[in-house]
């Protein structure tokens, strides 16, 4: 082209579930070894028939095929501060919501609420690249801190507060994780809010993954915080839990005077949400709660068999941690980078992960496997052909 | 809050639309002089029934709840670009469409994709607001060009001429136009494309509005110049021609090359497009042409009809514009601002439209009226009310 394009733009890596798919493009798979495709965070079950019927039936309102307001309907707003009442208990109600088109977009437009061209932004590593890319994009300076294996995967609060300066604007947790699956527990999201509001900066908690928690009890505490919101953003998203991820909805929670700042940013990227997509997450959380929690439990199953299957003494690779959708495991081929695992499991096992470099520096001993879309049963199949791998030379 | 927001954002203004409907929250109107809304670009009618089964047949395939690639449907985009061959002639292929949520989404990601903050993008006066907003926010420099109603509403070429600087990235043009109807003849988007290439700056052509141009012949012929796509981005809306708003699909019809680039930040803010809305898009290209066409006739005739109707002459207003959705009037009150203006016409007069100062610097004199939701035989009544406010005293 002609045009110079944006140089914070160009010099961002590319979007890497398109890179990876495009390893496989135009390959055909054998019957009896077939593609398994662990690279993206996708349900491997459709949505439920009650709800498409549901969808199917709000087609028929003239509405339906209309912008709503910024911020979304007000009954899916309301519904959602439920939601969140009944998870947490705490004090969120309907105007702490903003309904975004996913929640991508949900922490594109917090962090750009926050911080502009030369400011900085925490992101522990692992990263999930989107949110590298994006800072990357606005010319935001991201910060890392280091990923500790050993720790649970919690990131050092001390090594996190002597980043933070002037132009530190928000740390980025996001529990369970992506991609390592760690689950935060209560007490160290409790401490990292506070060092938040000691700081002055936002703790920006992606949440997109809750309903596939290891246990039933509350993710955290945080809600019930006086002035909770004076320092948190809760990220959020439907696609997931309702097999909704090309209807594009989440959503924000906070200070309801920032979300009117993040409305402005909102109408231009969005304008809204779209309608359906936030008809159908209402419907989901007013009438699908056991059909809801039935997938908490199949997630739950396939992580067990996930683990059970990994727990053979050929893996050659080992889980180094594993939770809602995700696991985060390191490969045996000391010295090579993560790609050319990735690449090599790709061609000769027919077995589609991530190389952990795509989630930031000093990633390249590790992979990703998001196995939310692959059967229970099918996890031995996952784990024999990793054990191949691990065998056969260069 | 306790957290600064980002001040290029804090500094913007607030959304025309919610801010005027604001204007009306929770107050009831009589039978006999209802609320005529005239605020926002909606078409007035519903997508055709056939239109609506083909989406509820759509969701009972799983695939239709998925993500599709980050640059939409490749069936769409095929579609789109032999739409653009048929109404356009020229080189136009799928491989220079990628899918957006929607046109507003099209132009934030087309103009950060080539503008950096500190950089300097041109917008004509009066502008589409969300255009100036998204452009203050991302801390990108909008460069003004005067309102000339006496030249047809085209913006002087050598004006633009002399502000292009090497901070300058691109020049900005919607035709028909929002906020004013204008239509740019072919001439004067060729001579612009001319420009922007002696300047290495891009055209971003917003065509929204195209199926309602006032006459058949093809908008421009922009696409059939060699090398189109060096300096050329069309944008594109499914929204108003398909009826389409709430389900949020548009279009960038540009270099493969930058498209690659805008890729990433799709990936980002949206992951994709709705897919949903994609679905219908392509449905509605490739087997709603005469529906279509009877949109487009409607709307002529809404036009026809409201300028018949403010052809009296007790009307005060003054159309200075007027062509697809949009009459841009000048009101009577001179000294008055045109925010005054709106709200008196919406307290007394029960009609809501938007003041020409939310477009931008110098329209303290205009109002926008965005007649599409209107059927032409409500035009007098439209008329009526402007004569009744003209003739009272303040």
């Amino acid at each position: 082209m002609t045009l110079a394009a944006n140089p914070w733009l160009t010099s961002v890596a590319v979007p890497p579930i398109a890179e990876a798919q495009g390893w496989i493009e135009g390959r055909v798979f054998p019957a009896d070894k077939p593609l398994i495709d662990v690279c993206q965070a996708v349900p491997g079950y459709a949505p439920p028939d009650q709800l498409v019927a549901f969808m199917a039936d709000a087609l028929k309102n003239p509405s339906t095929h209309r912008y709503t307001d910024i911020e979304g309907l007000a009954d899916l707003r309301a519904a959602l501060a439920a939601d969140i009442h009944r998870v947490y208990a705490g004090n969120v109600t309907a105007a702490n919501v903003l309904i975004t088109a996913g929640c991508n977009q949900a922490y594109c437009l917090s962090t750009a609420a926050l911080a502009k061209a030369g400011d900085e932004i925490i992101l522990p590593l692992p990263y999930y690249f989107n949110y590298q890319m994006w800072l990357e994009m606005i010319g935001v300076t991201p910060r890392h801190v280091r990923f500790r294996p050993e720790a649970g995967g919690q990131p050092d609060l001390n090594e996190i507060r002597g980043l933070i300066n002037p132009k530190t604007k928000a740390l980025v947790l996001i529990s369970p994780n992506n991609p390592t699956g760690t689950v935060y527990p209560p007490e160290y999201l409790s401490a990292a809010l506070r060092l938040c509001r000691e700081t002055g900066i936002a703790l920006i908690l992606d949440e997109t993954y809750r309903d596939f928690m290891p246990h039933d009890a509350a993710p955290h505490g945080l809600f019930g915080e006086k002035g909770w919101e004076q320092n948190l953003l809760h990220l959020y998203s439907f696609s997931k839990v309702f097999c909704l991820t090309g209807h594009r909805v989440g959503a924000i929670v906070g200070d309801p005077k920032l979300l009117d700042q993040i409305g402005k940013s909102m109408d231009c990227v969005a304008i809204c949400a779209p309608r359906l997509g936030q008809i159908a997450a209402q419907r989901g959380l007013e009438a699908l709660h056991d059909w809801r929690g039935g997938n908490t439990r199949l997630m739950r199953d396939r992580l067990a068999a996930l683990q059970k299957a990994f727990a053979r003494n050929d893996l050659g690779y080992e889980v180094v941690s594993a939770g809602a959708y995700f696991a985060y495991v390191k490969h045996p081929h000391q010295g090579r980078n993560a790609t050319d695992v990735a690449k090599r499991l790709a061609d000769k096992q027919n077995l589609l992960a991530l190389p952990g470099s795509m989630f930031g520096p000093g990633q390249e001993s590790f992979l990703r496997v998001a196995f939310a879309n692959v059967d229970a049963d099918r996890m031995p199949e996952i784990a024999a052909r990793l054990a191949a791998d691990a065998a056969s030379a260069w």
